[in-house]
């Protein structure tokens, strides 16, 4: 096949010891990092370049069955023609080829947000691809020089251990927050090339007959990655000529270090922070002052990941404001960008996006703002368990001891109004409490009671026409004293989840 | 006093808002980060520049009681009168005041090393006005600039979170390694502007009618820390205009991710370290194997400093050479550069300068390489807490049952030769060992029970002229074997520390 190889498609044998020698180092790195099963699909992104073509010829030499996949941006005339040259490379191999073309125009990749949109796009047809094909490995041919380049643009924004670990050489991509609850797969993206210089694959290229397209644009100065290769890091190394080596290894450190406040945070999280409904976490707030401040700091950068916040809105600043606030050093009700609201509720702190339907399970809540009639016997079933519990009973020698609390009331059941009904509160409504002249605002007794505004709206009140008869777990109202008159009595009682009674 | 302040030496009051403001900052820094203590007397390094001159106008309105040190680098010929002109500054606030002149010369600090040895004379001379102050605090005027700087220098070589943290606000300067162990004391090294930039020193000295020395060789493009400062941070502004805030945020964050690894590597070392002697540290090695890697890379980096190797020595691949080699993927002995060996010793792995005491409490060793003569009853104490305990009976029926063991023989009293001796062994000596023909290489016998090589030199041998009676813990030899025709035997036992018997 000389042919092939005059066309710069690649050579089929290779017995260059050079060569060899980075076949066994990608195999090696594959094994350690536990990037591929053997023999497993891999949908491979290939954009013509010398490092996808070093992959896509590595990777076919060990064995692994591909997919080509090529993103055509679109943006220069000859990209066409180049698409074309890497659906050769795949034919060449007797390999499957699927290719998409880009949206997107030359001008809007120029804007730092939108060229975060192409890389998007691009990721997102391999992802499509993989799902088509039933695969479970991408793989993608970044280099070590990327990684490098990678952690600097991320140093310039101000990285922590994960941006300045740069890429991982394998991550779930099916579950990144950025391509939503729809896409969710367990697709991992691999990069088995992220141990090697970019002169590295140049260099296999040539000795291998493949000849790689040249890609303008990867000159052209108004991408900021292109800056950061071209000029940043050649004035870098006029501080430090081994500043690469040297990049490496702080993302190294980093990584591994990242690692390892992950799975603390994995543990904190189990013990600080409940699902409060879609839409809203709720964070213990004790549990979480005790956490170390680095610690404070991921748990709730998760919780705005989860709670689908992109990164670059909740910066580092708006995180630090939420966290001191958490502390008890700051206002007890405040905002997130991305439209999330913290509050103090209790005993915990609430994240909840605007759309969020909050639970709270610890606290007696109405399922929904209806009126429930209170029935002769047995219970009204409230939100998580909560029950009203209802009895009538002749009264007997010891009624004395029917004395009320928050959790239980006793009413003169003859002089009860009926029909009994539990409801939500009116705005503006008033109560005249046992044991006292006048009435008060119900939103006074909430009040009184620390109840947090947003448990208010649906908090059971018991009433009968315009009566309340009671706010469970706060105050009784006035109506229908059990006296030395009384015969019949009705005792409602609170009852929290799972106790008895 | 207007004389004063037209010579730039400090307006006696001050009623600028901006001003005040600072004074504010800086006292909130002080007391969030527990720099000062209230009244506390201060050591202050005054290089009599912007940053310096402010901080000792803001800790002299705050109240604290200071001296000002003066270090004169002798570099430039104007640097006596910059000394004048900061013992003008002290006297005129009634202030003490102490001055060294280095002995370097200007050429010496221009390579990087001496830069380092340079600073090491500055900071030495602080801590020993401190000392004579009896002081427990010396400060110094670093500024957010500053901190951004050493961040970027540190990454240049590669850091990790403790180099890209930059300067710790607070830090213990009395117990710094370089100083070794002749100088440890509790003074503790304060940066009361770290939270502030240049501009905001610079701008007090000019509302406050200081006027700073310019010390020319801030624009010496030769020192490192100068070509950072003026050239790359701004060419990163180039890529990111807020470069120096993301920056900060990035020390701020590995900040509060160092210290909560050191109190993982504190909970760690606890439970996988111990002193092996002076200049000796000995890991667990099932525990070191089952902690994170971020916090074995720490552990191996404590250790090295504590074995006094400077960090630059024992750089990162060297670490994780040794490292490696503890997870079991590596030789069983190697070096680390500052002369420290790294050899596994049973569960163990050893740390050990040359120069080191070697102790091993887990295995029977003599003390010293001395011969000892072992008595008619009682017991020779070996090292820590080991015995060899004697003792001579009759013999009686069941004798049978004084079967010889691992820890415990028996001979015939009358047969064995006289004296018995307990002394380390001779190169090159055998043993007849019991129930063998012939003699082994006593080497053999500490090969086959794998006992480490380390441990051989001081391993006790019971011997009585050229004659090895037994190698307690591993060999009997073949004299004076318990017979039928035995009256009288000698028990020998070896006895671990804090064992009964």
């Amino acid at each position: 096949l000389p042919g092939a190889q005059a066309a710069g498609l690649g050579a089929p044998e290779c017995y260059n010891p050079r060569a060899m020698q980075l076949l066994q180092e990608v195999a090696d790195f594959i094994r350690q990092e536990r990037l591929l099963e053997p023999s497993q699909l891999v949908i491979l992104g290939v954009s013509g370049g010398a490092d996808s073509l070093c992959l896509l010829d590595v990777l076919h030499r060990l064995g692994y069955p591909l997919v080509v996949a090529h993103f055509d941006h679109g943006l220069r005339p000859e990209s066409g023609q180049e698409a074309l040259r890497v659906q050769e490379m795949a034919a060449f191999r007797g390999l499957d080829f699927e290719v998409e073309r880009g949206a997107l125009t030359k001008e809007s990749y120029l804007d730092g947000s939108l060229e975060a949109a192409a890389r998007h796009a691009r990721y997102r047809f391999l992802l499509r691809v993989a799902t088509e094909k039933a695969a479970q490995r991408i793989a993608t041919g970044h280099t070590a020089d990327d990684q490098i380049e990678t952690l600097l643009m991320n140093l310039l924004r101000g990285a922590g251990p994960d941006g300045l670990r740069g890429m991982k050489p394998l991550t779930p991509i099916g579950r990144w927050p950025e391509f939503g609850p729809g896409v969710q797969s367990d697709v991992q993206l691999a990069r088995p090339l992220l141990g090697l210089g970019r002169n590295r694959t140049r260099d296999y290229c040539a000795r291998h007959g493949l000849s790689p397209v040249s890609d303008a644009s990867n000159q052209d100065r108004r991408f900021l990655r292109n800056r950061v290769r071209h000029d940043l890091l050649e004035s870098l190394e006029y501080y430090n000529p081994e500043v690469r080596q040297a990049l490496l290894r702080t993302s190294r450190i980093m990584g591994d270090v990242a690692d390892l406040l992950e799975t603390l945070v994995d543990q904190a999280w189990e013990n600080c922070v409940r699902s409060a409904g879609a839409g809203a976490l709720a964070f213990n707030a004790a549990v979480f002052t005790k956490a170390p401040l680095a610690i404070q700091r991921r748990m709730l950068r998760r919780a705005v990941a989860q709670l689908g916040v992109p990164t670059r809105e909740a910066g580092f600043e708006a995180v630090e404001r939420v966290r001191t606030a958490m502390l008890g050093e700051g206002p007890s009700q405040l905002n997130l960008p991305g439209r999330v609201a913290v509050e103090r509720v209790g005993s915990e702190w609430l994240l909840a996006r605007p759309d969020a339907r909050v639970t709270f399970p610890d606290y007696p809540q109405l399922d929904a703002p209806t009126a429930v009639r209170v029935p002769d016997s047995g219970s009204v079933e409230l939100a998580h368990g909560w029950r009203l519990r209802v009895g009538y009973q002749a009264m007997e020698d010891g009624a004395q001891d029917h004395v009320s609390d928050e959790t239980t009331v006793v009413f003169d059941a003859d002089q009860i109004p009926h029909p009994i009904i539990v409801r939500s509160s009116v705005s503006g409504e008033k109560l005249a409490p046992f044991g006292m002249h006048g009435r008060v605002k119900l939103s006074d007794v909430f009040i009184d009671h620390k109840v947090p505004r947003r448990l208010r709206a649906r908090w059971p009140v018991v009433s009968s026409g315009d009566d309340i008869l009671w706010v469970p777990g706060l105050r009784r109202g006035s109506l229908a004293p059990v006296g030395a008159s009384t015969q019949r009595i009705v005792e409602l009682r609170l009852v929290p989840p799972r106790a008895e009674g």
